[in-house]
């Protein structure tokens, strides 16, 4: 029976990682376990950097962004040497399992150490590239989302008084979820996804031609990983003579206080993973999924998330 | 073949509405509809105030809260006399069919509608209330609870730094959902909702022992539908003789632009809604249900709605 | 020459105050001055509740509400034996000078505390009220302001959407300032406020002939000095039988994230009040005042605050 | 005597300058004088796209960021061509005199007119530059400020987590007001504007020493107009091998719903000015100025503002 767990927070922050540090210590500590806080992700867990939590040390917390334990990463976890480190300090201070609240790179990571030394551990999805396959949400997505949403609703003010074509990046990696769901909610009138070809003659063709119809404010939100805003913009430049600029919100999107929903999110998923730990269960991520909470197995849950785009992206070019 | 659809908003407003008439509109015409716009509810019906909406005609709102149409309560569409000069002026300006935005008290005047005089409807739950049937959230709801608690944010600042009891009325009327969210997401370490007996000798049991262990300020949220924030307030300053403040939010929640999922929500039924009007059904109200899109019969949606709290409640406990 | 001195907050919390300790605190370490915290006010310093603060222990609050150094409102220090109690602690713990940062009712306590004692004191106007006579503005009412005016084009939303009547209660003791302010930048209709008599009935009067012209939306701004939201909202309905709710927006006015300006503020003046000590000025009020940065004596500064509002007034009702 | 007035918006847009078309167009009518509103800025006059407005044409407008009245760039009004056709326009429309708001480059365009066609005409300020020498703030400046401190806000969330050096660029042209600004009151490290001299040698010492003490998240923000973040950002890294990142905040710190202050400045502005050219003043800048309003003339507004920044930028590095 588990006695001493550790909780850490690896990756990129995201929003909701505190609320998820707190749900695990607290809910934790409820279940009669001693819960320890990992500093700086893996790195904290090679150097020993660590100490036991109390209720109190999770005080004042659910609605800060970023991650009271920060986070790093760590390259000397991908080597054998740097595992069997980690590995000696787990055993060192008795710690049955680990909570490990991340992204994909972090679940990879955990899969491998669980494999290799048989380390239990549980993973909460944080992060606001939704890219854990088999889940609806990650922990910071709606945050995210809603920062960068914010951000193209002033945008649209400026785009409109001055009649010009916005280009806008936004954040996600390889998904293209976010620039999606913000071109929809924004009332965009292009959206560029990696998971979608686009035809940028076809793009400047409409720009061209709504302009004959009186529309001179345009709005085109691109995906980090479909391409370079700053290219597009002068790409479409050169091909309509419009003034067209660019704007990459960047790191604006990853902190801000917590939404409602990233902070529900992750203190329901803290409680579960307290409860998976407990049950006896492993090598697992839990997660949203239709509404109910689930547990997918690492092995899955780090395979190429499937999003279905076409319906949405339809949207976007119907409804703008 | 139905040719011209009529879109009204009906109820309190709810942020997204106007998200949901863009949607509405636009869809229905790419779809070869044309698109009615009534206002001020079921009073524009019987008293013939609408007119043709176009492309250009709900442009710029899909982020702002409010709804265009104007909405009101009507007490003469609960009429005969009502009910029939509506249908007189549906007849009259070739409607086919009705989509209706707003909350179970559209749906049930709809329902009754279409029984009476066969006018087929499609409803769209936009509401903070949530006391839709069948479905998950209503349109509006993820933007007032995201209002709530940022209030609650704010309130928590004073009573960290004054030491104070705060009691905190948020809407809902008898649905207890807003307020079980908000009291998780905002760490509170109390929630009195409609669908759960509250022990105020217990609660005020808990402040004092907390007192003691140090522990001062204290947030009580509690559901407009199971009690008032005024007199559990003084209630609490009798017996703990601890200085205790009421906020009642009021009509601060129900306004503001809305949010991401809000919006997404909005769009995404606006255009089921059409489709569903496309494809013969009626009497129906479409909602998510399991992340997914799904349409209830008005009959069912008007049912009181069943939610399950005590897992809710019990993780507020816990966490706080 | 003065070596150490003491930080306290007293009175209502405003956001700022935390700006401004970490001012007090670096640039006074800046200066080579140690620097005590007092917590919970006067309070603390009668129950030698204080600690040395260094540059670290003011790292990241500069943008949260509330106080780290708790407040209090302490009936103690009106006492002699209270008094005498802080003064034996200033001179145990050997505080050269203090430095209040709070309201009106602050100020007062530590000119007569410096009266009696000859404590030095350098008052820093942090209070949402801004009753400071001779000064502009107090750390926090900008903050304040922007909170209420952000809940006011909320409540327009629904103003507008439902046409409905909307008497709202804002912030501020005996003083109109923030209702002033905040019905004109919220474009409303009217506001009643403790300097200016009010006539129910012409307000009536002037609603029920903007309704005639169409007008039915109505949004009428209540200082909670002048007259209670409720009583007004409720007697407007007897007299024009018109839908009207009140809103009494309460304590969410004082906490959340300082303004730009709320922070600038506290910052500048935090530093001024170290220079001031330095320079062997007491028993003053730093403040702003005609965009420079000023002291006025405590004798001054806690007398009434004569405020120009006819002008204010006027201009509310020719725009609205 | 004049009776008709013409106001229209030039330059970029800023917040605010709708409720300063607010003001003018109701404080005009109130003062029985006929406004029109012109659309696009000079462009607007020449192609004559203007219309009379009345007080129902600029409701709802009071907190909305852009300009209802559009603005564009425009060469032609820097030829004779242009200017001659502009007067034409202007006799012909029965125009006596122009409210004009917008930045530097529209205030020297307007004296321009004036001293060839003697076109009275007042200018009032709303740019995000701070750039009109004489007038403390521009309208639109406190909302952009605001707006670029949330951001920093968030990015400081991802600086503390993560660790690492961040370049943050805002917006201000040749003026580091905004700069200076955000970097005090967000606790910024360091700041590099265009009325200072930089030493990046210098702040990379910095940055390393604080580092070997501990601190190791870094905020720098950079005056687009001093260099560009991502320059820096490369340099920085190289310099001392720290991960760091650059964000470039761009046109979001343009929109967005004015902050109090900035409406508050619109609409008293707005007043003033038609209460200009009613006393027959012209060839004029209202503006704020030790806390009064005063007017200054445009041949003294148009020159290089000069600003006190030493105090501020030593108070940022002394906080820090």
């Amino acid at each position: 029976m588990i006695k001493r767990i550790a909780v850490l927070t690896t990756g990129g922050d995201a929003p909701g990682m505190n609320a998820a540090i707190r749900a695990v210590v607290r809910y934790g500590i409820y279940k009669k376990l001693e819960v320890m806080g990992v500093f700086r992700g893996w790195w904290g867990l090679i150097n020993e950097e660590l100490r036991l939590l109390d209720h109190r040390s999770v005080s004042g917390i659910i609605n800060q962004g970023g991650t009271i334990l920060k986070t790093a990463r760590c390259q000397e976890f991908r080597t054998e040497e740097g595992q069997k480190r980690a590995y000696e300090v787990i055993k060192k201070n008795c710690i049955d399992a680990l909570v490990v609240i991340g992204g994909d790179g972090s679940f990879r990571a955990a899969h491998e150490f669980y494999k290799k030394y048989g380390v239990f551990c549980i993973g909460i999805p944080a992060s606001i590239d939704n890219d854990i396959n088999g889940i609806e949400m990650t922990i910071g997505l709606d945050t995210a989302i809603n920062t960068a949403l914010s951000a193209i609703d002033n945008i649209r003010d400026t785009a409109t008084s001055l009649e010009r074509v916005f280009v806008v990046e936004v954040m996600g990696r390889d998904c293209g979820y976010i620039a999606l769901k913000v071109a929809l909610a924004g009332g965009c009138e292009e959206v560029i996804i990696p998971e979608r070809r686009y035809n940028l003659e076809e793009i400047c063709h409409d720009i061209v031609e709504g302009n004959l119809r009186g529309k001179i404010s345009w709005i085109i939100v691109v995906a980090e990983g479909a391409a370079s805003a700053q290219e597009i913009a002068q790409k479409i430049n050169e091909m309509t003579s419009l003034e067209t600029r660019a704007v990459v919100l960047g790191h604006i999107q990853r902190g801000g206080r917590p939404t409602a929903f990233s902070r529900d999110l992750a203190l329901r998923l803290g409680q579960i993973a307290v409860d998976c730990l407990l049950r006896g269960e492993k090598d697992k991520v839990v997660g949203l999924h239709d509404e109910k909470i689930i547990s997918v197995d690492f092995a899955r849950a780090i395979q190429k998330k499937d999003l279905r785009i076409e319906e949405l992206y339809h949207l976007v070019k119907v409804l703008s």
